[in-house]
């Protein structure tokens, strides 16, 4: 380490994301991408943006997105917070809506960037078990925190909790923000927005990386209360006055307003899903049950690192976790239905 | 406040960034926009991105681009760090290389965010009074500090510090990191790039925001000695993996390789600039030498303020600080030949 770097920096451990190799060839069933292209509306507008427009700096509110999310769900725009991606928008909820006197409380298995985020802020935080069926046990969290967080479905496994166990965590955390982190939301489960004009104390995030297929233009948002909102605008504009870029901001816009084209290329996501895991079920593998677009599967009889150094060598990427409770389960992206049969080739 | 926010966020002042205004008729002469669009090969790369890979996370360490401005700068890819416009550069610089055990160091007229990261993140700060002649006095910064930093040119004041001046600064200062913040330099300066091998305490930030026209795309860089650029780089991947977007990384690289248009452009403002600086010098305004596309000026007449507003009327927006010491003064952005003369017209 440097004498130049703040008492920050030295024992930061960074969020370590999924590969992104180079060769175009290999069939990337790593970090949860949709195998589908975003909307061609979406496309179409961004290629409308693409003028010397772009000299000029974009709205640092993006109320056209703004506007666009809340028509989505039927929500007021200050409820609607937009970041540069859901990983940024978590950071700032990180930052600002986590209390310090009280451990923040996250599934010992979830979204591996939450003890990264208690790093960067100096956050104490327990990781709670999950039950043995890798499931969330509302009652553990039944107790003093700073402010709850999890993926739903959860990340790497793909379970769902259903908005009745959510309210009950509402019910029984009225003085701490529970925030559900909604990425995977579009693939098999209902979303919490529903419940936040009921709950202050709700914030949901979602992002357009999945189930909008613009993971390579980084929108992420979260719903909520104005006063949650207010808090994450406060620290927004306190650390970059204009995240979204100005392709950013209409691209997404248009990808929320093209309800048929998502509709139809979650639902063959889905489907995809329900295939591929009726096939590894086949080949002896068990799957937890998933409502994401990714699968969390072990083989009783063969090293999940085995198979993924396996299947790598023919062109087809798995994510593999070294964490020891999951380190003999793969987390598998659904891909189209070619790619999941080159993934079953691989294995065979 | 509510008792859901963190202890970071009730005492935070948001920086209040200059007017986006959703007129397009008015002459925007207010956030030192470039008036020429960006590079035609920008724009080209960037249509050739536009398609179903946006549905793939992008290069997390953006290396195209990193590799461009080694490749512009003659650096190494080691010495440079990229962000989402050099708002978020500066942001996780404050966060990681400023130390909190003396002040930092920054002039009291210079950029209005410097401030704002500081509340941010709990860094005490002085502001060191510039000249009488509004420029910075290296003797001032001779002393106890946590870091040092500085626009140069200086906003908004325009105003150049010679490179001979740094290397004095950096000499003087050899435990503290000395930001230079080139925003603008572009514009008649010369880049403290040159000094960085020489300076393990020195990192330059610069924007494509100003010269190479994409403010609209959100991109910002530093470069400096590796150890400095590994602190950002743990900051920036505790934080946001994927903080440039495929559309921001190709557009930025290609614009750096078109030398010829960035070349041309830049010219077009610096004559703009002097005959500008010649036609209100010529109404009684005074104006401070400037190396940056806008100028600072004030008529012992009249007052600031006033004359903002009245342009205003005529479709002309120009930026007043209320902050005391440069109350009288306005900013004004150097747009093309014929929005110069839409000032000079209003003012009449």
């Amino acid at each position: 380490m440097s004498k130049f770097w703040s008492p920050f920096v030295k024992d930061l451990v960074p969020y370590v994301p999924g590969e992104q190799p180079k060769l175009a060839k290999l069939v990337k069933l790593n970090t949860n991408e949709n195998p589908y292209g975003p909307s061609p509306k979406a496309l179409e507008a961004m290629r409308g943006e693409l003028n010397d427009n772009l000299r000029l700096y974009p709205d640092p509110n993006s109320d056209v997105l703004k506007q666009a999310v809340a028509e989505y769900y039927g929500v007021q725009g200050n409820q609607v917070f937009l970041g540069n991606g859901s990983d940024e928008v978590l950071a700032h909820i990180f930052h600002g809506l986590f209390q310090h006197g009280a451990p923040l409380l996250f599934p010992d298995i979830s979204y591996s960037f939450y003890p990264v985020y208690c790093g960067l802020y100096g956050i104490p935080f327990e990781a709670v078990a999950l039950d043995e069926q890798f499931q969330i046990r509302v009652e553990d969290y039944q107790r003093a925190n700073g402010g709850i967080i999890f993926p739903n479905p959860n990340a790497p496994t793909g379970c769902l909790l259903a908005l009745e166990a959510i309210e009950q965590l509402l019910k029984a955390n009225p003085d701490s923000v529970v925030v559900v982190d909604e990425a995977y939301i579009d693939f098999g489960g209902q979303t919490a927005i529903s419940l936040v004009d009921q709950y202050p104390n709700l914030l949901v995030t979602q992002t357009l990386s999945k189930s909008r297929s613009l993971a390579g233009l980084r929108v992420g948002l979260a719903v909520g209360h104005p006063d949650l909102i207010e808090a994450l605008e406060r620290i927004k504009n306190s650390f970059n006055s204009y995240p979204l870029d100005r392709m950013a901001i209409v691209g997404a816009a248009a990808a929320f307003e093209d309800r048929e084209y998502f509709d139809e290329t979650c639902r063959k996501v889905i489907q995809s899903r329900e295939l591929l895991v009726r096939e590894l079920t086949a080949r002896g593998f068990e799957v937890l049950p998933s409502a994401a677009n990714f699968i969390f599967a072990r083989h009783p009889q063969q090293d999940a690192a085995a198979i993924a150094a396996r299947v790598r060598e023919q062109g087809v990427i798995v994510r593999h976790f070294k964490q020891e409770r999951i380190a003999q389960f793969l987390r598998i992206t659904i891909g189209t239905p070619e790619q999941n049969q080159a993934l079953l080739d691989a294995l065979n």
